[in-house]
């Protein structure tokens, strides 16, 4: 007998027939002796619809109360679920933040939960109850709701797969796992059947399609293995697990790219010490995450500064970068949001030497210009025109072998 | 300053135009100084449809799953409400039953509260806080979701009135108070300004689609002067009141009528001790509510026995009876579900004789005959033929004088 939680995304509960397959999956793990924990988010567009309905009625809705109503979501599916599972003669029960008490900070919209207390889950799982747990909500130290961003109802799952010391988590979504890039752009990806948490990490733009970033990291902190896999396929998806021997000897993992970006150049920057932090206070005060920079070695006094930010903040940034660009009497800011950011990821890189330069290598046989490089122990980034964004993929996906199973 | 409940149904909540009308009431209370607690329904229909959602499920949703499910529609009405009135620029906070601690026993679907802690609403309301509080739903010793039954907004708003003390509470409808009679029946009915607690629960016919039963008990038991009025006008409505000398001047205040009735008569049942026992434990275990039961004299040993039920289990009833009818050696059951109950109601017929026979001479005198009479301190009802029902309430409207001012 395992403790296995189950975690089913809103695409797979679009409606009430959706739901009952679900039921039949979570029935199925229970049939086998399983004691189950099943985390739902809302039905598919559920959110959406709460969140456009606040907004008739202003455009930044007070963010307490904003947590109050889209938290209402996987209120409902949770009950939903319930009852059916009761209908077909199965125990269940549902839980709110809470009720199980998932406790978060205060940062409503993106609160991080900082405890689980899983007395009530285990009490009801030794009497044979499926747990029935809404995603994506929390309760911070004044009894409010919080929610955990975009994907929460993912670290919801492993939150609480790491507070029940849990067998395995197991992430239902429309993908039937993690591939070695987009197959939408590269018809040669290939489903991986393992992933280290730091890959998946850094194939972030891809996998938070399939996985919200954080739950990843908080499967990482407590050694929660995550397996990814498709509500509507019965095969095995990919595993999302710790690091180790065998994963070392694939050089390269999987091929992400990013299309949601900006860059910003400020050219003859006076180069002086605190030069920086002067340019980048601004922007990082409004809230606007700076990826990558590059600065130019310095001629005469002076240098070029580039980076890269999320393109939906590109005109804030622009706005910001441009009084102050005028204020330490750089020459002038160029943008371009017609950019992407390719990258390689693999745990294998550490131990391999040459795999940069077959990046570069394979981009300039293809005409592709670098516009800027950035490196991690596993990954390895370049910034590009856009438009070559899914050639440089198909390049490298062939290049490195990844069509190939191993 | 004053502590004042205002309560708004889901008529008033409609869509967000509404809302945003509500929202100018409840501000216009605030400005005048006073410390502001609103209760909330769910938007009109919203229950309904989510009752259907667990329909599309199973005939008969897991009780304790099916209060998670449709508690949802006030925590949308209490969220959006918030972010309204904070966006005008007032200090407002939803609350939740679980987090104002609304306690109530454990009988999903229709909980009676048994307990409220003020320390929060209180807290909040010192703060200059208006306390936006979801109605309808509790919180058992479990932490599970209640609900209170339908209308049970009401009572919430009371329940909360009387735990603070409160001044007044305000129960806005879309009716502009208590009337004599229903005005769509009888054109002369009018509308009363003031009526006692025992009075509005005799009412309960009428009543019930104004305020619910339960929160006039819980008024009448906490002495809360509630105030229900019209969300669309700004005119003073009925206040519902303890009684005082004043009113049992007038000795009818309203006239009631039921048309949700049916009755069963069961013929020459042998006439011995525990028969009557025999008959209704099936019905009452049921859980049908027989209302009005009238015994003839016995004659040789038999009896006739006659009683009403709710029309919708009427046909269940007849089951019930028919089964018991047989075992007891009865002769036959007759079912008449075209009947109608009419009620005098008022608190001045305690000193007052001759009513009784005032009601009987004004029904006879339209050639209506009565099938059934039965009488309480403050009330007088006769079952008729359904098809005179408005006649009847028409005759004693003017009979009684309650088309007069007083």
């Amino acid at each position: 007998m395992a403790v296995i939680v189950q975690k089913f995304g809103g695409t797979s509960l679009g409606n009430i027939e959706s739901i009952k397959k679900v039921a039949k999956r979570v029935i199925k793990t229970k049939k086998a002796g399983h004691e189950v924990v099943v985390v739902l988010s809302a039905m598919a567009g559920e959110t959406d619809k709460l969140i456009s309905l606040a907004h008739e009625i202003c455009e930044n809705p007070d963010p307490r109360e904003l947590d109050v109503l889209i938290s209402t979501g996987e209120q409902v599916t949770v009950a939903l679920f319930a009852i059916l599972l009761n209908s077909l003669g199965y125990s269940a029960k549902s839980f709110l933040a809470h009720q199980v008490r998932i406790y978060t900070d205060n940062f409503h919209g993106r609160a991080r939960i900082h405890d689980i207390d899983t007395q009530k889950i285990i009490k009801e799982l030794r009497n044979g109850t499926i747990v029935v747990v809404a995603g994506f909500q929390g309760s911070n130290d004044q009894g409010d709701i919080t929610t955990l961003g975009r994907g929460g109802s993912d670290t919801t799952a492993v939150a609480i797969a790491a507070a029940l010391n849990a067998n395995i988590c197991e992430i239902y979504t429309d993908v039937e796992g993690v591939y070695t890039t987009d197959p939408d752009i590269c018809p040669k990806a290939r489903k991986l059947k393992r992933i280290s948490y730091d890959e998946m990490l850094e194939m972030a733009s891809l996998g938070a399609k399939v996985l919200q970033i954080r739950s990843v990291e908080f499967a990482k902190k407590y050694h929660v293995p995550i397996h990814v896999r498709s509500s509507f396929v019965e095969e095995n998806g990919t595993m999302v697990i710790p690091e180790d021997k065998d994963m070392e000897r694939v050089v390269v993992s999987g091929i992400a790219y990013d299309k949601d970006q900006a860059r910003i150049t400020i050219t003859k920057v006076p180069d002086r010490p605190g030069i920086a932090s002067k340019i980048f206070a601004p922007i990082t005060g409004a809230g606007i995450v700076v990826d990558m920079i590059l600065q130019n070695t310095s001629a005469y006094g002076f240098t070029d500064m580039t980076f890269t930010v999320p393109r939906n903040e590109f005109k804030k940034a622009m706005e910001l970068v441009s009084v102050t660009a005028k204020e330490v009497g750089a020459e002038e800011v160029l943008g371009d949001e017609g950019i992407a950011k390719v990258s390689i990821v693999g745990v294998g890189m550490r131990s391999h030497a040459g795999i940069a330069s077959k990046m570069f290598t394979t981009l300039a046989d293809e005409n592709i210009n670098i516009m800027m490089i950035s490196t991690s122990e596993i990954k390895i980034s370049c910034v590009i025109d856009e438009k070559y964004t899914e050639l440089a993929v198909r390049a490298l996906h062939d290049a490195f072998g990844l069509d190939k199973p191993r």
